[in-house]
């Protein structure tokens, strides 16, 4: 898919920074930290991979459904976006 | 829009049956209804207000985003409206 | 429930502040509203249930899962609300 | 904490399931993998870890919210795990 060859870099940089948080709360589950800590690693692993899905998801609606090109269809799904963003965060 | 006014019946449709809902939760938090009752009665006023809006976003998806026409776009809103069913369960 | 009980006139003004979101919905579907606008109003609805059982869910954890009393209990139950907190925003 | 140190084998195994999706999700970025499938395998690991999250959690309310000991706080969280699984699903 052309959207995610061309953002081939950010999308592997993404998937590395949730690799790294990863690394870090299973280092944090082997060690002694408390729940809460892990807990809220957690929640940043699940922020960060609902970002990575929201990137995917908006490059393929922008290229594949409405586009290419009409501008008029980019516009319609802007509120679909802003929607999107809301459950995604 | 369109999609919206040939769907309008049922959609109100869900609307009302989700109104019933929320009499009904009204009237179990001013009776003595046990909590776990009540979360579960929240629980499908949340289900039944992300089916609705599932119903719109795909409409307008479908409609004014895909297309209208081209099932070349058509299919490619398939994968989206997947991952979008498991988020809004 | 007593938190439930405790707590009814804040949480029925929610409801109905709901009720009256969902009514202003159903004109927005009957009248000619286009769809991102419709899409906005089901967000915010869906985000002030979310809201509601953010609200039972704290007032039962707190009152009859970590209370009655204990201040260690209660301290526990911090991080998880905060979790909670970042899912039903 | 008792409880995560008690199922670090199972937490710490379940960090590592996640782990290897992430490197097929890595390779299927750098691959030509069409982005339908790119959304399902980020779909399939948002899903994982909303799984790990709720264990934590459900390990943490119980050990430590709910308990320790009590079985009548431990019955009064039965009805909030019952809605957090359905909102981790």
């Amino acid at each position: 898919m052309s959207h995610i060859h061309e953002n081939r870099k950010k999308l592997v940089a993404r998937v590395r920074r949730i690799n790294g948080q990863m690394a870090s709360l299973e280092r944090a589950i082997e060690g002694d930290t408390e729940c809460g800590a892990v807990l809220q690693q957690l929640a940043a692993v699940r922020g960060a991979v609902n970002g990575l899905i929201l990137q995917v998801m908006e490059g393929h609606l922008r290229a594949h459904v409405a586009g290419p090109g009409s501008s008029k269809r980019q516009d319609e799904l802007l509120p679909v976006l802003a929607v999107l963003k809301s459950y995604l965060k």
